[in-house]
Protein backbone atom coordinates (compact mmCIF):
# COMPACT_ATOMS: atom_id res chain seq x y z
CA UNK A 1 0.00 0.00 0.00
CA UNK A 2 2.88 2.44 1.19
CA UNK A 3 4.51 1.28 -2.13
CA UNK A 4 1.60 1.96 -4.51
CA UNK A 5 0.72 5.23 -2.31
CA UNK A 6 4.32 6.72 -3.03
CA UNK A 7 3.75 5.29 -6.76
CA UNK A 8 0.75 7.69 -7.08
CA UNK A 9 2.51 10.31 -5.15
CA UNK A 10 5.21 10.22 -7.59
CA UNK A 11 2.93 10.03 -10.51
CA UNK A 12 0.90 12.77 -9.76
CA UNK A 13 4.22 14.93 -9.21
CA UNK A 14 5.70 13.86 -11.87
CA UNK A 15 2.89 14.33 -14.35
CA UNK A 16 2.35 17.70 -12.14
CA UNK A 17 5.97 18.41 -13.07
CA UNK A 18 5.00 17.72 -16.82
CA UNK A 19 2.01 19.80 -17.17
CA UNK A 20 4.34 22.88 -15.68
CA UNK A 21 7.58 22.03 -18.37
CA UNK A 22 5.17 22.19 -21.32
CA UNK A 23 3.68 25.13 -19.96
CA UNK A 24 6.41 27.40 -19.73
CA UNK A 25 7.66 26.34 -22.58
CA UNK A 26 4.33 27.04 -24.26
CA UNK A 27 4.08 30.48 -22.43
CA UNK A 28 7.62 31.26 -22.80
CA UNK A 29 7.48 30.34 -27.05
CA UNK A 30 4.48 32.70 -26.95
CA UNK A 31 6.28 35.42 -25.29
CA UNK A 32 9.63 34.78 -27.48
CA UNK A 33 7.44 34.56 -30.65
CA UNK A 34 6.18 38.00 -29.86
CA UNK A 35 8.88 39.77 -29.02
CA UNK A 36 12.19 38.36 -29.22
CA UNK A 37 14.34 36.06 -26.66
CA UNK A 38 16.60 39.37 -25.37
CA UNK A 39 13.41 41.63 -24.36
CA UNK A 40 11.45 38.71 -22.81
CA UNK A 41 12.10 38.72 -19.11
CA UNK A 42 12.60 36.17 -16.81
CA UNK A 43 9.60 36.94 -15.00
CA UNK A 44 7.18 37.99 -17.89
CA UNK A 45 7.26 34.02 -18.23
CA UNK A 46 7.12 32.98 -15.02
CA UNK A 47 3.83 35.00 -15.01
CA UNK A 48 2.53 33.91 -17.94
CA UNK A 49 3.02 30.61 -17.31
CA UNK A 50 1.21 30.97 -13.75
CA UNK A 51 4.56 29.42 -12.07
CA UNK A 52 7.02 30.62 -9.11
CA UNK A 53 10.41 30.64 -9.73
CA UNK A 54 11.21 27.68 -7.98
CA UNK A 55 9.11 25.68 -10.96
CA UNK A 56 11.25 27.19 -13.47
CA UNK A 57 14.80 26.39 -12.07
CA UNK A 58 13.41 23.05 -11.34
CA UNK A 59 13.12 22.44 -15.16
CA UNK A 60 15.81 24.73 -16.30
CA UNK A 61 18.90 25.71 -14.96
CA UNK A 62 18.91 28.93 -16.53
CA UNK A 63 17.43 31.24 -19.27
CA UNK A 64 19.47 30.24 -22.14
CA UNK A 65 18.80 26.81 -21.41
CA UNK A 66 15.26 27.53 -21.22
CA UNK A 67 15.40 28.97 -25.00
CA UNK A 68 17.46 26.06 -25.93
CA UNK A 69 14.00 24.05 -24.68
CA UNK A 70 11.81 25.83 -26.67
CA UNK A 71 14.07 25.40 -29.99
CA UNK A 72 13.80 21.90 -29.24
CA UNK A 73 10.10 21.85 -28.68
CA UNK A 74 9.48 23.70 -30.98
CA UNK A 75 11.68 21.88 -33.55
CA UNK A 76 10.19 18.33 -32.81
CA UNK A 77 6.33 19.63 -33.36
CA UNK A 78 7.30 21.35 -36.72
CA UNK A 79 9.27 18.15 -38.22
CA UNK A 80 5.89 16.33 -37.18
CA UNK A 81 4.20 19.28 -39.37
CA UNK A 82 6.79 18.82 -41.78
CA UNK A 83 6.66 14.96 -42.19
CA UNK A 84 2.77 15.03 -42.32
CA UNK A 85 3.73 16.90 -45.98
CA UNK A 86 6.84 15.64 -47.30
CA UNK A 87 6.46 12.05 -46.07
CA UNK A 88 2.41 12.05 -47.47
CA UNK A 89 3.57 8.90 -50.32
CA UNK A 90 -0.25 9.60 -52.15
CA UNK A 91 1.32 12.68 -53.98
CA UNK A 92 4.07 13.11 -55.86
CA UNK A 93 7.35 14.59 -54.79
CA UNK A 94 7.11 18.36 -55.68
CA UNK A 95 2.92 18.29 -54.90
CA UNK A 96 3.68 17.83 -51.41
CA UNK A 97 6.35 20.73 -51.25
CA UNK A 98 3.41 22.97 -52.47
CA UNK A 99 1.03 22.09 -50.17
CA UNK A 100 3.49 22.87 -47.71
CA UNK A 101 4.41 26.38 -49.14
CA UNK A 102 0.09 26.54 -49.76
CA UNK A 103 -0.71 25.85 -46.32
CA UNK A 104 2.13 28.29 -45.39
CA UNK A 105 0.82 30.90 -46.72
CA UNK A 106 -2.76 30.00 -45.55
CA UNK A 107 -1.60 29.93 -42.14
CA UNK A 108 0.64 33.29 -42.68
CA UNK A 109 -3.17 34.83 -43.73
CA UNK A 110 -4.96 33.40 -41.08
CA UNK A 111 -2.92 35.58 -38.67
CA UNK A 112 -2.28 39.03 -40.97
CA UNK A 113 1.28 37.96 -41.28
CA UNK A 114 1.70 38.80 -37.78
CA UNK A 115 3.73 35.39 -36.76
CA UNK A 116 6.90 33.73 -39.41
CA UNK A 117 9.18 31.47 -38.16
CA UNK A 118 10.19 31.11 -34.69
CA UNK A 119 13.54 29.62 -35.70
CA UNK A 120 13.94 32.71 -38.52
CA UNK A 121 13.05 35.27 -35.74
CA UNK A 122 15.42 33.68 -33.15
CA UNK A 123 18.43 32.83 -35.55
CA UNK A 124 18.07 36.41 -36.65
CA UNK A 125 18.27 37.60 -33.16
CA UNK A 126 20.68 35.24 -31.71
CA UNK A 127 23.46 33.98 -33.81
CA UNK A 128 25.71 36.10 -33.60
CA UNK A 129 25.60 36.57 -29.81
CA UNK A 130 25.65 33.40 -28.72
CA UNK A 131 26.91 30.01 -30.01
CA UNK A 132 25.08 27.59 -27.99
CA UNK A 133 21.78 28.95 -29.70
CA UNK A 134 23.32 29.29 -33.23
CA UNK A 135 24.56 25.53 -33.31
CA UNK A 136 21.61 24.37 -32.01
CA UNK A 137 18.83 26.07 -34.62
CA UNK A 138 21.58 25.75 -37.18
CA UNK A 139 20.91 21.81 -35.92
CA UNK A 140 17.11 22.31 -36.96
CA UNK A 141 17.59 23.86 -39.79
CA UNK A 142 19.76 21.25 -41.30
CA UNK A 143 17.26 18.56 -40.46
CA UNK A 144 14.64 20.71 -42.17
CA UNK A 145 16.97 21.03 -45.52
CA UNK A 146 17.60 17.04 -45.03
CA UNK A 147 14.05 16.70 -45.34
CA UNK A 148 13.28 18.56 -48.41
CA UNK A 149 16.57 17.21 -49.95
CA UNK A 150 14.94 13.65 -49.45
CA UNK A 151 11.78 15.07 -51.09
CA UNK A 152 14.03 16.56 -53.90
CA UNK A 153 15.61 13.41 -54.61
CA UNK A 154 12.82 11.08 -54.71
CA UNK A 155 11.32 13.85 -57.25
CA UNK A 156 14.67 13.86 -59.72
CA UNK A 157 14.05 9.66 -59.05
CA UNK A 158 10.79 10.25 -60.50
CA UNK A 159 11.65 12.39 -63.57
CA UNK A 160 9.98 15.38 -62.31
CA UNK A 161 13.45 17.06 -62.00
CA UNK A 162 16.35 17.42 -64.42
CA UNK A 163 18.65 14.64 -63.79
CA UNK A 164 21.72 17.09 -63.20
CA UNK A 165 19.57 19.08 -59.80
CA UNK A 166 21.42 19.14 -56.88
CA UNK A 167 18.61 17.93 -54.39
CA UNK A 168 21.10 19.40 -51.41
CA UNK A 169 21.15 22.97 -53.10
CA UNK A 170 17.78 23.01 -54.43
CA UNK A 171 16.61 22.20 -50.79
CA UNK A 172 18.94 25.16 -48.90
CA UNK A 173 17.78 27.73 -51.81
CA UNK A 174 14.07 26.69 -50.81
CA UNK A 175 15.10 26.87 -46.79
CA UNK A 176 16.74 30.48 -47.66
CA UNK A 177 14.04 31.49 -49.96
CA UNK A 178 11.08 30.44 -48.11
CA UNK A 179 12.51 31.94 -44.40
CA UNK A 180 13.16 35.44 -46.75
CA UNK A 181 9.85 35.25 -47.82
CA UNK A 182 8.48 34.84 -44.41
CA UNK A 183 10.12 38.07 -43.60
CA UNK A 184 9.22 40.33 -46.42
CA UNK A 185 5.29 38.76 -45.29
CA UNK A 186 5.66 40.02 -42.29
CA UNK A 187 7.09 43.38 -43.05
CA UNK A 188 4.77 44.01 -46.32
CA UNK A 189 1.63 42.41 -43.90
CA UNK A 190 0.71 40.54 -46.90
CA UNK A 191 0.81 37.18 -48.58
CA UNK A 192 2.21 37.87 -51.65
CA UNK A 193 5.84 37.61 -50.87
CA UNK A 194 5.23 34.02 -50.15
CA UNK A 195 2.65 33.68 -53.67
CA UNK A 196 5.40 35.56 -55.61
CA UNK A 197 8.32 33.24 -54.32
CA UNK A 198 6.16 29.94 -54.91
CA UNK A 199 5.07 30.45 -58.13
CA UNK A 200 8.65 31.57 -59.43
CA UNK A 201 10.32 28.68 -57.19
CA UNK A 202 8.13 25.91 -59.48
CA UNK A 203 8.34 28.05 -62.68
CA UNK A 204 12.17 29.14 -62.60
CA UNK A 205 13.66 26.85 -60.51
CA UNK A 206 12.07 23.23 -60.31
CA UNK A 207 10.99 22.72 -63.57
CA UNK A 208 12.58 19.53 -65.23
CA UNK B 1 31.57 91.36 -35.00
CA UNK B 2 29.15 90.06 -32.20
CA UNK B 3 27.26 89.20 -35.74
CA UNK B 4 30.25 87.13 -37.08
CA UNK B 5 31.19 86.06 -32.93
CA UNK B 6 26.94 85.10 -32.70
CA UNK B 7 27.22 83.09 -36.56
CA UNK B 8 30.52 81.07 -35.71
CA UNK B 9 28.89 80.43 -32.33
CA UNK B 10 25.99 79.18 -34.14
CA UNK B 11 27.62 77.40 -36.76
CA UNK B 12 29.90 75.62 -33.92
CA UNK B 13 27.19 74.57 -32.49
CA UNK B 14 25.13 73.39 -35.20
CA UNK B 15 28.34 71.13 -36.69
CA UNK B 16 28.88 70.13 -32.67
CA UNK B 17 24.79 69.19 -32.97
CA UNK B 18 25.57 67.35 -36.11
CA UNK B 19 28.12 65.71 -35.14
CA UNK B 20 26.49 64.15 -31.92
CA UNK B 21 23.33 63.40 -33.86
CA UNK B 22 25.57 61.36 -36.34
CA UNK B 23 27.41 60.00 -33.40
CA UNK B 24 24.31 58.96 -32.05
CA UNK B 25 22.93 57.95 -34.89
CA UNK B 26 26.05 55.18 -35.56
CA UNK B 27 26.79 54.00 -32.10
CA UNK B 28 23.27 53.18 -31.79
CA UNK B 29 22.85 51.54 -35.12
CA UNK B 30 25.95 49.21 -33.54
CA UNK B 31 24.44 48.00 -30.81
CA UNK B 32 20.91 47.69 -32.28
CA UNK B 33 22.32 45.41 -34.90
CA UNK B 34 24.69 43.24 -32.41
CA UNK B 35 21.39 42.77 -29.62
CA UNK B 36 18.08 43.92 -31.62
CA UNK B 37 16.32 46.88 -30.71
CA UNK B 38 14.06 46.02 -27.89
CA UNK B 39 16.85 44.95 -25.56
CA UNK B 40 19.29 47.83 -26.82
CA UNK B 41 18.70 50.46 -23.71
CA UNK B 42 18.68 53.81 -23.74
CA UNK B 43 21.46 54.38 -21.02
CA UNK B 44 23.85 51.83 -23.20
CA UNK B 45 23.36 54.04 -26.56
CA UNK B 46 23.79 57.14 -24.68
CA UNK B 47 27.15 55.46 -22.91
CA UNK B 48 28.27 54.34 -26.41
CA UNK B 49 27.88 57.70 -27.85
CA UNK B 50 29.39 59.14 -25.25
CA UNK B 51 26.12 61.89 -24.76
CA UNK B 52 24.12 63.25 -21.91
CA UNK B 53 20.45 62.26 -21.76
CA UNK B 54 19.82 66.01 -22.89
CA UNK B 55 21.66 65.44 -26.44
CA UNK B 56 19.33 62.72 -27.19
CA UNK B 57 16.29 64.10 -26.53
CA UNK B 58 17.27 67.13 -28.20
CA UNK B 59 17.69 64.83 -31.44
CA UNK B 60 14.96 62.64 -30.85
CA UNK B 61 11.06 62.75 -29.47
CA UNK B 62 11.83 59.46 -28.26
CA UNK B 63 13.50 55.55 -28.47
CA UNK B 64 10.96 54.56 -31.22
CA UNK B 65 11.59 58.12 -32.78
CA UNK B 66 15.47 57.08 -32.85
CA UNK B 67 14.94 53.51 -33.86
CA UNK B 68 12.79 55.00 -37.00
CA UNK B 69 15.88 57.63 -37.36
CA UNK B 70 18.11 54.74 -37.62
CA UNK B 71 16.36 53.22 -40.38
CA UNK B 72 16.33 56.22 -42.45
CA UNK B 73 20.08 56.78 -41.98
CA UNK B 74 20.98 52.99 -42.91
CA UNK B 75 18.82 53.15 -45.73
CA UNK B 76 20.13 56.26 -46.81
CA UNK B 77 23.64 55.18 -46.95
CA UNK B 78 22.47 51.56 -48.19
CA UNK B 79 20.77 53.08 -51.20
CA UNK B 80 24.06 54.45 -52.01
CA UNK B 81 25.65 51.30 -52.27
CA UNK B 82 23.02 49.74 -54.08
CA UNK B 83 23.01 52.73 -56.93
CA UNK B 84 27.11 52.37 -56.98
CA UNK B 85 26.46 48.73 -58.12
CA UNK B 86 23.00 48.92 -60.04
CA UNK B 87 23.76 52.39 -61.91
CA UNK B 88 26.86 51.07 -63.25
CA UNK B 89 26.27 51.44 -67.15
CA UNK B 90 29.53 50.00 -67.85
CA UNK B 91 28.09 46.52 -66.96
CA UNK B 92 25.31 44.55 -68.13
CA UNK B 93 22.21 44.81 -66.26
CA UNK B 94 22.61 40.77 -64.69
CA UNK B 95 26.67 41.21 -64.20
CA UNK B 96 25.86 44.38 -61.90
CA UNK B 97 23.48 41.90 -59.74
CA UNK B 98 25.93 39.47 -59.43
CA UNK B 99 28.40 41.99 -58.60
CA UNK B 100 26.27 43.19 -55.77
CA UNK B 101 26.36 39.69 -54.72
CA UNK B 102 29.45 38.94 -54.82
CA UNK B 103 30.34 41.77 -52.99
CA UNK B 104 27.82 40.81 -50.27
CA UNK B 105 29.27 37.29 -49.98
CA UNK B 106 32.80 38.88 -49.53
CA UNK B 107 31.43 41.08 -46.92
CA UNK B 108 29.39 38.25 -44.47
CA UNK B 109 32.86 36.58 -45.17
CA UNK B 110 34.94 38.65 -43.58
CA UNK B 111 32.73 39.24 -40.34
CA UNK B 112 32.14 35.55 -40.03
CA UNK B 113 28.85 36.03 -41.17
CA UNK B 114 28.18 37.93 -37.40
CA UNK B 115 26.37 40.66 -39.71
CA UNK B 116 23.31 40.47 -41.64
CA UNK B 117 21.01 42.77 -42.98
CA UNK B 118 20.01 45.36 -40.14
CA UNK B 119 16.86 46.15 -41.86
CA UNK B 120 16.43 42.10 -42.17
CA UNK B 121 17.12 42.10 -38.36
CA UNK B 122 14.96 44.79 -37.40
CA UNK B 123 11.56 43.56 -39.95
CA UNK B 124 12.15 40.02 -38.24
CA UNK B 125 12.18 41.73 -34.58
CA UNK B 126 9.37 44.76 -35.10
CA UNK B 127 7.49 44.08 -37.93
CA UNK B 128 4.69 42.64 -35.45
CA UNK B 129 5.02 44.60 -32.68
CA UNK B 130 5.36 48.06 -34.06
CA UNK B 131 3.30 49.63 -37.44
CA UNK B 132 5.58 52.52 -37.35
CA UNK B 133 8.59 50.27 -38.12
CA UNK B 134 6.43 47.67 -39.90
CA UNK B 135 5.47 50.34 -42.81
CA UNK B 136 9.25 52.38 -42.59
CA UNK B 137 10.64 49.27 -43.00
CA UNK B 138 8.82 48.29 -45.82
CA UNK B 139 9.36 51.24 -47.31
CA UNK B 140 12.86 50.88 -47.56
CA UNK B 141 12.41 47.18 -49.07
CA UNK B 142 9.86 48.50 -51.61
CA UNK B 143 12.39 50.79 -52.81
CA UNK B 144 15.50 48.14 -52.46
CA UNK B 145 12.60 46.17 -55.03
CA UNK B 146 12.22 48.87 -57.30
CA UNK B 147 15.52 49.34 -58.30
CA UNK B 148 16.52 45.33 -58.66
CA UNK B 149 13.01 45.86 -60.34
CA UNK B 150 14.49 48.45 -62.46
CA UNK B 151 17.93 46.61 -63.25
CA UNK B 152 15.56 43.13 -64.39
CA UNK B 153 13.53 45.41 -66.20
CA UNK B 154 16.80 46.55 -68.48
CA UNK B 155 18.18 43.21 -68.70
CA UNK B 156 14.57 42.19 -70.54
CA UNK B 157 14.89 44.95 -72.80
CA UNK B 158 18.24 44.09 -73.43
CA UNK B 159 17.52 40.43 -74.33
CA UNK B 160 19.26 38.81 -71.43
CA UNK B 161 16.22 37.69 -69.73
CA UNK B 162 12.91 35.73 -71.62
CA UNK B 163 10.45 38.10 -72.84
CA UNK B 164 7.60 36.50 -70.12
CA UNK B 165 9.58 37.76 -66.80
CA UNK B 166 8.02 39.70 -64.28
CA UNK B 167 10.14 42.46 -63.29
CA UNK B 168 8.73 42.99 -60.30
CA UNK B 169 8.04 39.53 -59.15
CA UNK B 170 11.36 38.57 -59.90
CA UNK B 171 13.18 41.49 -58.00
CA UNK B 172 10.86 39.80 -54.72
CA UNK B 173 11.85 36.99 -55.24
CA UNK B 174 15.63 38.21 -55.46
CA UNK B 175 15.38 40.15 -52.29
CA UNK B 176 12.94 37.39 -50.30
CA UNK B 177 15.79 34.94 -51.48
CA UNK B 178 18.61 37.08 -50.51
CA UNK B 179 17.43 38.35 -46.89
CA UNK B 180 17.10 34.62 -46.32
CA UNK B 181 20.27 33.76 -47.44
CA UNK B 182 21.68 36.05 -45.11
CA UNK B 183 19.90 35.09 -42.34
CA UNK B 184 20.84 30.99 -43.19
CA UNK B 185 24.44 32.23 -43.10
CA UNK B 186 24.37 33.58 -40.56
CA UNK B 187 22.78 30.76 -38.27
CA UNK B 188 25.57 28.23 -40.83
CA UNK B 189 27.89 30.64 -40.02
CA UNK B 190 28.87 30.34 -43.33
CA UNK B 191 28.34 31.64 -46.57
CA UNK B 192 27.81 28.84 -48.54
CA UNK B 193 23.73 29.64 -48.39
CA UNK B 194 24.72 33.18 -50.00
CA UNK B 195 26.90 31.13 -53.01
CA UNK B 196 24.41 28.16 -53.40
CA UNK B 197 21.45 30.91 -53.63
CA UNK B 198 23.47 32.92 -56.18
CA UNK B 199 24.44 29.97 -58.19
CA UNK B 200 20.43 28.61 -58.72
CA UNK B 201 19.18 32.21 -58.68
CA UNK B 202 21.42 32.83 -62.26
CA UNK B 203 21.08 28.86 -63.41
CA UNK B 204 17.66 28.63 -62.76
CA UNK B 205 15.66 31.58 -62.08
CA UNK B 206 17.46 34.18 -64.69
CA UNK B 207 18.09 32.23 -67.60
CA UNK B 208 17.29 33.85 -70.40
Amino acid sequence: MNTTATSISRTTRAAARGHSREQILKSGRELIAGRGFNATGLDAILKAAGVPKGSFYHYFASKEDFGLAVIDDFAQQYAEHLNGFLSDKTLAPLERVRRFMESGIESLGSCQCARGCLLGDLGQELAAQNESFRVRIDRVFQSWKRKFADCFEEARAAGDLHVHSDPDKLAEFFLAGWEGALLRAKVAKSVQPLKDFTELFFAGVLKP
